[in-house]
């Protein structure tokens, strides 16, 4: 027997008009690609959002369509955000970090039929052109005297809605239609699409504003340094237009200096980024002996973050570092460590290390850890095994791919983790990544952590190389920072204080760089290769 | 095109699942039926759900059955919530407080099987047990050692699920199946059946959650007065579910000393009930010259506060009093007046004023107001219509009743109310209740939170009534305090102070009691007949 509800589907449309609703004075401020700094509001929002639908209309585009983004976080890209999903579009961002070959490639997967561009990424664009089958037309983001000169090809953004009415009939539709598109970096294969509904994004979006969550609410000023071109920027404009927040958008100035600047302007509250931001991000404020005063709570995810950085946060900025945990297949937000009266309570060290936990789940999420056989292993903090992710924003396929990724109904994240009695959930590090030594697992990521909280330390990467006795041993590959200097011996013995003997590196090698995914990840296959041969060739 | 999510239903089992996976730990405090304070955890409340499930599936309840509950606040209560609805099965919760006669009508209505009660009211149902002629069994919610002797016909709730397994295998159904039920109690016709679905009570809960709603996280300690046998205590035993607050249900103590009693013990943070309630806590405090010292919002909803009220609860206890809005039709959430860095920053009178108003619509829910021609009004804080509802936790209809009760997929809520550009509600008086005087609209609810500021007055109603020029006119009837006196003249200055000259009302009458409805609102439909004459008479 069936409830006697309304039928009201949850859509992205829905998001817009409450807000215009709702909290049509609240500011949307962004640094503009042209450099200046942009702010309207959300009634401003609404009906540039309606021309882009009555524009794509016009230019043929039917419910379903892929449209593409090459864009930073501004307000052209929110509009598109809405406009796009709401009538029935997908929006299809892609991210510029990708190989102009895996652009290419994804652009015909997806078989995209617009594509808008930001200034920045035209070169990158044009790059490929030829090799995109099914693109009719790219429309550039900027002002009609900002277009590039002699380029007929080209549809200015602002021309191109300008001609539109700002009303426009969202249409309602199956709350499970899907709204967007992105693909996985992966690190091998061919990238893989992730599309999500219109229902998945609005559930994240309400998850996401809870206080076990990101705690996002009318007086928040939100700062997503986390791009709009990867995984929605964590669901950020979804969760400002139901909530009422403030959102700041940091256009291409992701440096210190720009941030701060932002940050200082706008009095930012909560801040969401990764680790390589945020180190930038320190590094600056350092080097003006700057504070900053008005952010509450700063999120850390892609990554995880080292505890040197979760100190300098509270001790320096009196901000509290949130882990949050996700992937581009869970829409992302699967744990967040969000800081509750007990942990706050606790002596600062021991603070920290809780922190560097990923956290709990919000609710909608299901998380258990599972043995190679599959068996469920216990929530004790100690047993540590495959993570397992299940919940109405999480992936259960790729698209166009006819395989599931699914073993009963729960998708493999490829991370090794713990939980504990309350559901905390720690990674242990990558599945690929973890070091297998003498039957005993090591964890890359802990190594890494620990070793970059040397001062002299500017990157860290452990990598597991075979080994003649224990199969695999850790190798150490670091990056000093400029001028600072340290011997092997030095740093071993750094490292080698707050870890089990066993898991100390057999070797450090120093490196000049480090490959990196096109998200910022480290990437270690083409490292394992390099270094394969390396402990083979000291014992023999 | 569909997008590549898990169809994962939004079920209530999920909630529970959740609960006891993620905070285990966190308490459950009751007041029993016998007085006495009981305390366990979700850990234990999850096994005696699963009792309760296979108990009722063995006595062959099938999903979509209903099954009745005529029970207080407890945690017992709660077990049942978590356990009928979890296996599938309707839980219908039976207001007390209607007349035997209408209790009888809608269990007979409802066809509910088995009904489990608090000892407190099987009076009540044995009174009215000949007329029921779906019902097969009675579950006594008590100890064995309790139960009432030479009852054959009455079943232990302890022995019941003693005996079964502390494992349940919940089921995954359709999200959109019936959870629960709950009749109106309309002043006219038949009791009406609100059927509430799993999508419809997760997404309610997660809406009510936010810090625009109630504000609702894992160091909340939340005091629902508002009972459970009506309109699910607001929802908060599923909020609390998913967010780790702790409760505590006051069982059949909510008179002043009990509440005050428990608030203090378990230092309650957020308390829920109507105005009665609050009076009745209020002038127990002051008797005894104590402050609540825990609690930081209490939520008021039911009947509009009066500001005298918003005012004590500042001025002598520091709590922000919460104007709340909803109906048995919207699960209840409607409109929260959460508070805001703005509001609390205004000079306290003015921010009383604003704290009268019923707030904005949490996410999902849409407002609009018309007029008589079903025309929207505008958005201006002046313009006041007929407020229409609609979202995914409205109902659609009434259980077995054909005829649709929506208009163009709106629910009309029988309230007059302004917006204001804001989108912030304010009631002007239910559509019945409001005064029209000379073409002119005057407000009953307004005039009665006015009377009732003044301190010789218990309880002040207003009622519009015949007048051979004006058409109607306002009428106000009035209960004095205990050894309080005071002129027909002075009560009408000291109304007459705070409104237009035309609202003042034509007479005052001092009565000894007014009528209520089960849900303790002002019950005017035998006043308006009683004093039809009333203004005819004197004019004449």
């Amino acid at each position: 027997m069936l409830g006697a509800m309304m039928n009201r589907p949850l859509l992205i449309s829905s998001l817009l008009e409450f807000a215009v609703i709702n909290h049509p004075g609240t500011e949307i401020v962004s640094r503009r690609v042209e450099g200046d700094i942009h702010r309207y509001r959300w009634s401003d929002a609404a009906l540039r959002c309606a021309r882009v639908a009555n524009a794509i209309t016009r230019l043929g585009v039917k419910p379903g369509d892929r449209i593409g983004t090459l864009a930073w976080n501004t307000y052209r890209h929110l509009e598109l955000y809405f406009g796009v999903s709401g009538m029935g579009g997908v929006l299809h961002t892609i991210n510029p970090r990708l190989f102009p070959e895996q652009i290419a490639w994804i652009v015909n997967h997806a078989q995209d039929r617009i594509i808008f561009v930001d200034l920045t990424f035209l070169p990158l664009l044009d790059a490929v052109r030829a090799q995109l089958k099914t693109l009719e037309k790219v429309v550039v983001l900027c002002d009609a005297d900002a277009m590039p000169a002699g380029r007929d090809d080209l549809v200015c953004y602002e021309t191109l809605i300008a001609a539109e009415s700002s009303t426009f009939a969202w249409p309602e539709f199956d709350e499970r239609s899907a709204s967007s598109l992105c693909y996985t970096s992966g690190t091998t294969g061919h990238p893989k699409g992730v599309l999500y509904s219109h229902r998945s994004t609005v559930l994240h979006a309400w998850a996401s504003l809870h206080s076990g969550g990101l705690n996002i609410g009318r007086e928040s000023v939100v700062l997503p340094v986390v791009p709009m071109f990867h995984v929605n920027a964590w669901g950020t404009p979804y969760a400002a237009a139901m909530s009422g927040a403030k959102l700041v958008f940091p256009g291409p100035g992701m440096d210190g200096k720009s941030l701060h600047e932002l940050i200082d302007a706008e009095q930012a509250t909560l801040l969401l980024g990764v680790p390589t931001v945020w180190l930038g991000l320190l590094t600056y404020l350092d080097s003006i002996n700057a504070k900053m005063d008005s952010v509450k709570h700063a999120v850390v995810g892609g990554s995880a973050a080292p505890l040197s950085m979760i100190r300098a946060f509270d001790e320096k900025h009196d901000v509290f570092l949130i882990h949050a945990w996700g992937m581009t297949e869970t829409s992302p937000l699967g744990t967040v460590n969000a800081p509750t009266e007990e942990v706050l309570a606790l002596p600062k060290e021991e603070r920290y290390l809780r922190q560097a936990k990923q956290g709990r789940p919000i609710f909608g999420v299901d998380l258990k850890i599972i043995d190679d056989e599959g068996q469920e292993l216990p929530r004790d903090g100690r047993a540590f095994g495959r993570l397992m992710i299940r919940g109405p924003w999480v992936a259960s396929g790729y698209y166009l791919q006819k395989d599931s990724p699914l073993t009963d109904g729960w998708f493999d994240t490829g991370d090794v983790a713990t939980l504990d009695a309350g559901n905390t959930m720690q990674i242990v590090d990558r599945r690929k990544d973890v070091i297998k030594s003498g039957g005993e697992w090591i964890s890359s990521i802990d190594l890494e952590n620990i070793a970059v909280g040397h001062p002299a330390v500017k990157e860290a990467c452990v990598i597991g190389v075979p080994h003649p006795k224990w199969d695999e041993r850790p190798l150490l590959l670091v990056i000093l920072k400029d001028g600072a200097s340290i011997s092997k011996e030095e740093l071993l013995g750094f490292v080698g204080k707050s870890i089990a003997r066993f898991w100390l590196p057999d070797d450090v090698i120093f490196v000049m760089e480090l490959p990196h995914t096109a998200t910022g990840k480290l990437f270690k296959l083409p490292l394992r290769e390099q270094y394969a041969n390396h402990l083979l060739k000291q014992v023999s």
